[in-house]
């Protein structure tokens, strides 16, 4: 266990929480961090009723620190800080560790909060929810986005049909089958979260699947470690053109953060734009986007289930893989309505609700 | 130059345009990489009419590309693609060479196609434009982004009042002065464009002022490599809290791309967290978070310039930090309305412009 005299003194006195430093009201920092004064040290300090006291030098700045606060916040010994993003804070699953589809009935997810922050925790943790018993009422995805966060509205609209269209600007409206994706990678930022909500599903096919992209990405970095290093290295251009849009992203498909963490998975290839590399490189990439493309295809990795009438998915888009049989619709309607929205204001929402509990 | 003898046999076939392997109608590509067979190589080619004819072995698959084309998107010989969002892409600026304000009256911004594309490419290049005489109604700032994208709504709503509130739950709603920041480090994704709107400012003080965040990222780079290194290299988290929102999001200062290419800073004193580093690694994080601090706060890297009645700026948020000084709010009125947007529906609408000029 670290003490406050392990803490820099630099650490401890950017962190003072005095009126003069802190906003009493909202905790906002008052002081930049370059109006402290150069080589500041720890002068004296002592402990009193659960307080640790520190008087520093140069500034003779004077501070207080709750120690249950100083104990949660002390540096610590991990290089990585902790991220809720990263692939290590996931449960990162394959079919045969997924277990049952998380799931929770709509009516007790409005009714109950524990219900609801399971929900979204399993958002969060597992990469997806659905809800069940949502009222197939035309629109209604948009009320489930607004019980956890903000709608992000696109070219697509606040909300897109998913049917067979006469003339699809996207493959999504079609009968056709979709293979493992991520939607929008040619948006930057990209949605980090998409909801689904079934209307009809009368077509034979046109069944659902989930792949982990985080386990995909992992089962690629033990197997294939050159690939993965291609993939999370190289920068790829995906883009979605029609009469009013024209959109564009160049990035990685598999996306690390500085200690190596996968952190996003992008893949689509629908919207991939011909990799402009060398030469070799190009060789060496379609190696390794070929090895990806393998993996996230293996059966085992792909929980497949068929959504009902009512039935609402609400799935991390920059980790979740989604797909679909192909469906014939001469043989009965099948209607999804979708939405975009984003993990911080679902992660919000969920925070809240804890404190509640 | 590069012919399409020397492209690699699996891009040429994985970029075929025929109609099995793209929809005819919206371009998206309808087989998977994993379908291809291994060991693709070009059996036969010749051009023809602009054309060139290439059939491949082992799946003896027939393929036709434009000679307009080829050239276009043949595989480069620079390592890093072009990434319209990464520093070397940018008009980066400091206040000797950013010359006048980039601006555009409102009126022929909604009326001259060509204004509007250029007021726009401001965005993109040097990274904010303002425009003049925009109506001082209140909610008119919604009107200005939907002239080029799509609304984030946050927690603060979909748009948010910037004057002095009783209870600011944010420093921006107080007279207090505020050095240069990114605006809501603590969530993810991070809105990538703010608008801001004047509706009155009467106030003594009160000025804006504006910091190119990559051009300060490149003036550390070169005066302090490692402090560069440790911003890129380190994540930290920022957080806001509030009644009904708890925001948390955890990132380096300094977004660089798998090619050390600057692609987004962060940077909010106010509200970063304790760093939870190891503690040598803690005391270097602030070697370089306060050389960071020191490089962004000098003069010579921040326009500054007071905002009138009816002028609107549209910026870019993971590049350009912005400022105020403070103000007396008891000497006459300042209030702004802001909303954030995104970069990626802006630069849509300018590629669309550009088709029709």
């Amino acid at each position: 266990m670290m003490t406050v005299l392990d803490a820099p003194a630099i650490w401890l006195r950017d962190n003072c929480s005095c009126a003069e430093c802190k906003h009493p009201d909202n905790g906002q920092k008052l002081f930049n961090i370059g109006d402290l004064a150069d080589g500041i040290r720890v002068d004296e300090t002592h402990e009193q009723d659960g307080e640790v006291h520190v008087r520093f030098a140069p500034d003779g700045h004077a501070s207080v620190f709750d120690s249950a606060w100083l104990r949660r916040w002390l540096p610590e010994a991990s290089e990585a800080p902790t991220d809720p993003r990263a692939e290590d804070a996931k449960q990162i699953w394959d079919v045969s560790d997924l277990g049952p589809l998380p799931e929770a009935s709509w009516e007790s997810y409005q009714r109950d909060p524990a219900v609801k922050a399971a929900a979204l925790e399993a958002v969060v943790r597992t990469g997806f929810v659905v809800l069940r018993g949502v009222e197939t009422t035309p629109r209604r995805v948009l009320d489930v986005a607004a019980t956890f966060g903000f709608v992000r509205t696109t070219n697509y609209g606040d909300l897109f049909d998913v049917r067979i269209e006469p003339n699809p600007i996207n493959l999504a409206f079609t009968g056709l089958p979709i293979t493992p994706h991520t939607d929008n990678p040619y948006r930057d930022p990209v949605p980090t979260l998409q909801i689904l909500h079934c209307l009809s599903n009368a077509a034979p096919g046109g069944d659902s699947g989930f792949v982990d992209g985080f386990k995909a990405a992992e089962v690629l970095r033990t197997e294939s470690p050159d690939a993965f290093d291609i993939l999370s290295g190289t920068e790829v251009t995906f883009r979605f053109v029609s009469e009013d849009t024209e959109l564009s992203a160049t990035r990685s498909m598999i996306d690390v953060d500085p200690y190596g963490r996968v952190r996003e998975v992008r893949f689509n290839n629908r919207s991939l734009q011909p990799v402009r590399l060398r030469p070799e490189d190009t060789e060496r990439f379609y190696v390794a986007y070929r090895a990806f493309a393998e993996v996230i295809n293996r059966p085992e990795h792909q929980v497949v289930f068929r959504m009902q009438p009512g039935d609402c998915v609400i799935f991390d888009n920059i980790r979740l893989l989604h797909a679909r049989t192909g469906f014939e619709g001469e043989a009965g309607e099948r209607h999804l309505q979708g939405c975009y929205a984003d993990l911080d204001g679902l992660e919000s929402t969920l925070a809240v609700l804890r404190r509640a509990r």
